[in-house]
């Protein structure tokens, strides 16, 4: 349970929580699968891909430049050297048409951030790439309800401590609501603030985690973003 | 001039201003001329690479990863669709060196830190890719004399406006130092706060600007990061 009378400000996460993203992800990687379908079977395409998305993370980090970089060493990986400038354009191309692809908020995102901000103060918190990230949020007509966006190279306590000094506020008076039981849930439990689950039909395999055994202090779980309305 | 008295906060850009960094990026052009050699020569190659650069920034921003999916585009271009698969390995390869590249500090920028981190809040405020950035920060060995890193996607009068926001003082009271005339300086001295140039050896051709002509109102520019010290 959650002690809702603390709360001062209310963090989104933003990618899977206001708007669908890992669903255009899974498209791009169906794409390069069909690009790759002449050198090796899709099943076997993608978890090279996979492989090379992890094993890039540290040197790379999120986003869509780190995985068309991905999507192109696997593809050399795949090809044993073979691959062709074609198929380089092909996959730089996909890069583009991701970043450039149009916001679709979930049902209720945008009513519920514009009642929510009449009461508290409403912020995004992502990772990823920052450029991008920014770009989203502006692009989905949400930020005339938000007073801040944090984009962070990693979501881990480190960064969420930071944050919430940054705000000046407690960590009882912060909630966080995501999608994510790895960057939006745990690391925020750990530092004592409140987290929302809101699970999404799609999420990233490498953000995957599960909520079934977290303890119910400063927590709870929900199925739609527009149910937080009727909690708040 | 610059009224010294009021200064609370000393904000200090990081790539050609605390540490070589431009230098790294024309050897890497320099690498990348020399793999299209075969194809075109060097000063043609590298107009186009420019060009790429420029074109893509709204769609990339700035940063390695952009710079390496400039060089591949750009290649496509060169080799008019003939490159090989050996080559794009070359180029992500010659990103990976340059993400990796270490922190060549300039002269004087730890001492100079050092002594006004204990006068004033320094912080770093630069542009690019989030966790590019960050990790040079770290890497830099000079955390630990900073109270903020902060890393805008653009370097405008609106993003300084909110970070003197956040920072919660006044534009008086806020110095950059940097080694950009459109970035560090411009944007900072056109909403009332103060800047110091420091002209660097190598300056990306995107950042270059002329200094000669911007009034001395609330701004000064020195030849070295140490003369700070004396100034200040």
């Amino acid at each position: 349970m959650i002690n809702l009378k603390n709360i001062k400000v209310i963090s989104f996460d933003a990618d899977d929580t206001l708007w669908q993203n890992e669903k255009l992800f899974r498209k791009t990687e169906c794409d390069f699968c069909k690009l790759m379908a002449h050198y090796i079977e899709p099943t076997k395409a993608l978890k090279i891909l996979w492989n090379m998305e992890v094993k890039n993370i540290p040197c790379y980090g999120y986003g869509i430049k780190a995985f068309v970089l991905d999507m192109l060493e696997a593809a050399l990986k795949i090809s044993k050297g073979k691959m062709t400038a074609a198929e380089t354009k092909q996959i730089i191309n996909l890069g583009k048409k991701l970043i450039k692809s149009p916001i679709v908020l979930f049902e209720g995102a945008e009513n519920t951030l514009k009642k929510l901000s009449k009461k508290y103060k409403i912020i995004v918190t992502t990772k990823g790439d920052l450029l991008e990230q920014e770009n989203k949020v502006y692009r989905s007509g949400l930020i005339k309800y938000l007073r801040h966006i944090e984009v962070m190279s990693e979501k881990n306590k480190t960064s969420y401590v930071r944050l919430i000094k940054e705000l000046n506020i407690k960590p009882k008076e912060f909630l966080m609501v995501g999608n994510s039981v790895k960057s939006d849930i745990l690391p925020v439990l750990a530092l004592g603030a409140n987290a929302v689950f809101i699970p999404s039909q799609f999420t990233w395999f490498y953000e995957d985690g599960d909520a079934s055994k977290i303890p119910s202090k400063n927590f709870m779980k929900l199925e739609k973003i527009s149910q937080l309305i009727k909690m708040l």
